[in-house]
């Protein structure tokens, strides 16, 4: 059988994290790669508790569910919004999706022509990447710093290509750690505003705020209400209480989630609607936010752990910015040290991470690396270091041979 | 602001049931019209049992998955097809899916082109229609008799528009209740062998057999092993434990196997690995067969029901082919009787079901009508006919005038 794939698969290259893992198969190895929360802070007695409570209603709770999403859940959803994220909008402006990345893959598909524009961060999310890939978007880099986009190039580009969206992660992003600063965020919402450019805001990380003080509105909030709003605001559950929910949620004008409501029917009916039921009575039955704040103090000691460790090593030309919140940081290495090069020596002396070049979608620069310090315990993660530090070197005396 | 969706909304037109949905809320309306399995035999206990079974294995049942799925329960899958199906492969042959719904959306994402042709049975599932149009392939509809498609309008069309695939629910389809000849089996397998047309063999309802007897080979297992198999086989839990966990299976050869899975990557990274896991624990402590064989007793009871109600009818020029499976009737009315006007009508006397036309992937028959069975309880399913000869009535009054 000759069998006569899509145009499609071309865009689908195997993931540089998927062969990450199967590199480390079978091997002792302490893995910095994965974008994993810590499973010690799952509530898992708290989720327990909330599925049981779906049970005690029936038979009728295993049945089809709307595609928009579980109502209670969409308004408990409601409530969260307006009271972490100052976003006031109904349900008819909200979509439950299976996770965001299913969010970042309906707006693609309902938006996006083979050949349009779309403007990202640099470096930006591998995964988006590859779904913006997959429909045929031109995908196109913003300069950015660590106050955000650079106001002036972004003004450029949308000038330059007429991109139809541009997709972003201000607040405390994946690679790169760090949150946009107000300016930022209300110079892009304007360029934005004036061009009738759709901005995609991913904010999964949002919640996982460390320190006080200081907040991060969403661009969303920035615009207001939900009609004619330029942003598509999406989020999960997967980092404030557990990936294997697989529910995340998107927020746009009522046009925009129609459509995108459509396009799920087509994709795959609804979410799992146990899921969204047990989340609903999580917010009902548990304290959701004492929670946050206990996984904002434990991964902030995590990120400051990693600091001192990255600190201590005193490598030459490395640089970092100290993340605001989430679960990265970005480091990176003195011109000359490829990332991809070091990797091999990392996995051979039993570490992983995740070069830098999977994280950009024109250009690559290959000297930055990519450390999660969410997933691995104290004792480890300075094991790891020990072991990228006799990575380093070697890497650096064969080179010099 | 202006948002410049893409010309795939075109395809997402409004789903004709979800638009007799609307026409009948607030209203008591007996609903002939959705594909509901009936709550009464969802083994909610068995699902309970189950969900505790995982949490009893602590946090790490909450962390991310694969993308294949959750390896466990594709390997209770691989005996399960063995078993009951004479499918006989292994799990790298296997993709978890958010439905059958997602399988049909990966397969066509990664195998047609704008253009490409499909054919289809006439009538046809209406949301796979709704799949194949998003990404704008050219549908095809082939001739079908109560035996299947007529092998020889088939060998036409094949030559005639050069398919990439075909798509087929060869046992108890949606709409028309029917189960194909293993001849026209045989003879379509054949067909596409010869051709290298894709089969997409889909079969949520082939557990849901009436009467004992008569057996019904997928397409599938008359090639054999899945290496170089041109069907693509898919099927679900929805039917024969519940549709709330939204768990799909696909099979067929690695490389579409691999192919679908980095669709999905992109797609949703993976499904629940909450409901997953549970129908891992469901196969292992809970007599799934026995299940089957009450809901397959209760349904064809309803069914008989349903049959003898429209033979009592005896309305003039109606036919129907009797179901062997699974969850629908399909009626077709005395030519001029136009089914979305009788809808109407019946919307009015309280009795909802679904116009025919939706099912055709072209030319559409708008005297047939498909009728729910499983969903309805038996003196509601009276009062339901009742109602209907009454509309029935009214609307021929009308046309008199």
């Amino acid at each position: 059988m000759n069998y006569r794939f899509s145009d499609t698969m071309e865009s689908f290259k195997s993931s540089a994290v998927r062969d990450i893992l199967k590199l480390t198969q079978g091997k002792s190895i302490i893995s910095l790669a994965g974008g994993l929360p810590n499973e010690q802070y799952f509530p898992v007695e708290a989720v327990r508790d909330a599925f049981s409570r779906v049970f005690d209603q029936g038979k009728g709770v295993l049945q089809y569910g709307l595609t928009e999403g579980f109502t209670p859940l969409r308004e408990s959803l409601v409530k969260h919004l307006a009271r972490s994220k100052n976003i006031h909008v109904g349900i008819d402006n909200m979509l439950i999706t299976t996770g965001s990345q299913q969010a970042i893959d309906l707006l693609t598909r309902v938006y996006i022509e083979p050949g349009d524009v779309i403007l990202v961060e640099k470096p930006t999310y591998l995964a988006a990447i590859q779904v913006f890939q997959s429909y045929k978007a031109r995908l196109v880099s913003v300069d950015c710093d660590e106050h955000g986009m650079n106001l002036e190039d972004l003004e450029l580009k949308v000038q330059q290509y007429n991109p139809k969206m541009i997709y972003v992660i201000p607040t405390f992003s994946n690679p790169s750690g760090k949150a946009w600063s107000l300016e930022r965020r209300v110079g892009t919402l304007d360029i934005c505003k004036r061009h009738e450019v759709l901005i995609l805001e991913d904010d999964p990380y949002g919640e996982l705020r460390f320190g006080s003080g200081e907040t991060f509105p969403t661009l969303f909030s920035l615009y207001g209400e939900a009609e004619n709003n330029p942003v598509v605001y999406t989020s999960t559950f997967s980092k404030i209480v557990a990936p294997a929910l697989r529910t995340g949620w998107v927020v746009g004008d009522p046009r925009v989630i129609r459509n995108m409501t459509r396009a799920k029917q087509a994709a795959d009916l609804h979410s799992s609607t146990m899921d969204q039921q047990a989340l609903h009575q999580l917010f009902e039955h548990f304290d959701l936010y004492s929670h946050i704040d206990l996984i904002r103090t434990q991964y902030e000691a995590r990120m400051r752990q990693m600091l001192e460790l990255l600190k201590a090593q005193a490598w030459e030309g490395v640089h970092w910015i100290e993340p605001k919140g989430g679960m990265f940081i970005w480091v990176g290495m003195p011109q000359g040290i490829d990332t991809q090069e070091l990797m091999k020596y990392a996995v051979e002396e039993g570490v992983a991470f995740v070069p830098g070049v999977s994280f950009f979608a024109d250009n690559p620069e290959n000297n930055k690396m990519r450390l999660n310090f969410t997933h691995t315990d104290s004792d480890q993660m300075k094991l790891a270091f020990e072991r990228l530090d006799r990575a380093l070197n070697r890497m650096r005396e064969t080179a010099a041979l």
